[in-house]
């Protein structure tokens, strides 16, 4: 049987090598090639907007990590909203707007293992959100808190507070009526976090005296951590432990880059406060979670509706920018989650 | 009222200095000095035996630590196994032998606040255990097994196997099913820990191979690190972490010592795979525990009764040489539970 993939020249991006130290272009090569025939159960997918997470650069390595890493030749894995345009599968029809592993090219030929799911018609938010807000990152910031249990009145730090995930942390945590103090690049930025994010404070973390001044936006200690950096951040962050605290690691993305701009810190030298503080650090990657996806949604699209959660996007114009735009994710030029349009829907 | 604590010169222990580096004699002060009459309650204590433990180390610094430092001029904060030779108190009778906080010194006068507890009598087993297996330490193991949920058929890692808590630590997770894996310092204690105290398997950290000996030697990876040490041995341990690996930490002997025999060490860089492979890691000190003592003990009790829990004690003679004894916890040059034999029962 002849179907639409076949007509296709599809554009994808390959790793060519693991990158060392900043990811970008000359990693990934950008090829054109045919797609295969679907097979029964198999749809055809446009991709519309790509995802860029910082978990991209650690399947581009090969370090130990929670997922096999991509191999070399293999398209690059990523995470995409985009439309069905043909169906041989029974619960995905022609025409839907579907989320799940696109990979990094304009379309894919997936079956039923690839875990598609379809988004609500007609959609309650912009369709960017269901990369965000009310996508993986929504979900990560929902799911970790979950395993935090946060108590009103509770102090939590939130490290990369003006990212996807960690600006949808502080907000929940506001919901719940806790304390949020952010920690983010730059004074514009820890700014934007307390006035439009509504964090009660945030730390520049490039400014000089950012300890002190963490230490005096937590005058109660912290009872939660979650914690998106790792390196000298967390290293101080464990010095305001309160007893019985709880860290959740969230991502490292200082850590994911040896050659990156975290190397003249030189060890976790507090850790001992863990102990001291009888304080657990629980590791969590949100894939293991999809029990939760639903609830978190709906938790979210509600706050969304109350006019109760923020988000900011950074959307990278075309396909083709794709290599070039990650290294934003970790020098931070990039507000809230970053995206790339690669085309629209029909 | 006059007691019989008047007619007594106690020698004490007061610190002098906060040690830098390893802890030694010049750090604590040899006093002799009269002790209070008894009031209403109070109980007078001979020391016997008095435990060293690395805690001592911790509560000697003035670094964050999960209790008060002690002071620069007090007496010295200490363990040990005591004969009451005068009873103002309903509970505790004169001749009774008792543990708890004797302090750094040859007699005590205390108040029920300060929670001795009375050995059983007849002793079940050599006074001696009361400070070691049967007592703090054996109970820290106890404790921190039943937060690891160690499953049959699981591995364990053990750091600082041959010491006084890790010996039973072992040896309950031998009990329960589980493939015990130590880590000890010297190819004789490592020998030791297997020989004769029934691990599967024990690395030399000293060895320069270690770090491959302890791959073969956990060839299904590491459910439970049981972990004692902390710095570069914890670090590398993290590389062999399996899904849902449980850390239970219950000391950084590698870290309480700054200018120490870790500071080749450059950080905690695989504390990543906390979070890559989903696992919890705990703090917890066992004086948090107490609801545990009597459970633990009897359970102890019962192994070793069965022959089934073995122990090694190293015992110092003489109070008066317990500050220089007090660099063996560190340097590893003592066997087990490392004790100061102050006085005989009468």
């Amino acid at each position: 049987m002849t179907t639409t993939s076949q007509s296709i020249r599809n554009r994808a991006f390959r790793l060519r090598h693991r990158p060392v130290g900043e990811p970008g272009p000359s990693d990934l090569e950008l090829v054109e090639e045919p797609l295969p025939p679907l097979a029964d159960g198999d749809i055809l997918v446009r991709t519309l907007y790509l995802s860029l997470d910082p978990t991209n650069r650690l399947w581009m390595s090969d370090m130990r990590q929670y997922s096999p890493p991509v191999e070399l030749g293999e398209v690059m894995r990523g995470i995409g909203i985009g439309e069905v345009l043909e169906s041989l599968s029974d619960d995905i029809r022609a025409g839907d707007l579907v989320f799940g592993y696109t990979q990094w090219q304009e379309h894919c030929v997936a079956g039923a293992q690839a875990g598609f799911s379809v988004l609500p018609s007609p959609l309650p938010a912009p369709l960017t959100a269901f990369l965000g807000v009310l996508g993986h990152t929504g979900v990560t910031a929902y799911v970790g808190l979950e395993m935090a249990d946060l108590k009103p009145g509770e102090t939590i730090v939130v490290s990369a507070a003006g990212g996807a995930v960690g600006s949808v942390v502080g907000q929940i945590a506001k919901a719940r009526g806790a304390r949020a103090v952010g920690i983010a690049g730059g004074a514009q930025k820890a700014r934007h976090v307390v006035d439009y994010l509504g964090f009660d404070a945030c730390i520049d973390r490039f400014a000089p005296d950012w300890r002190e001044q963490f230490d005096a936006a937590t005058p109660d200690g912290v009872d939660v951590d979650f914690e998106n950096v790792g390196g000298e951040i967390m290293d101080h962050v464990f010095m305001r432990l309160n007893m019985n605290a709880r860290v959740i690691l969230c991502g490292m993305i200082s850590q994911y880059d040896a050659a990156g701009a975290d190397s003249s810190w030189q060890g976790q030298v507090n850790m001992g406060q863990i102990l001291m503080q009888r304080a657990t650090m629980r590791g969590f990657i949100v894939s293991d979670h999809y029990d939760q996806f639903a609830a978190g949604a709906a938790y979210l699209a509600g706050l969304l509706g109350e006019g109760r959660l923020k988000y900011d996007e950074t959307i990278v114009e075309g396909f083709e920018q794709a290599p070039d735009a990650l290294h934003r994710l970790f020098t931070g030029e990039k507000a809230g989650k970053l995206l790339v349009h690669v085309a629209d829907p029909s």
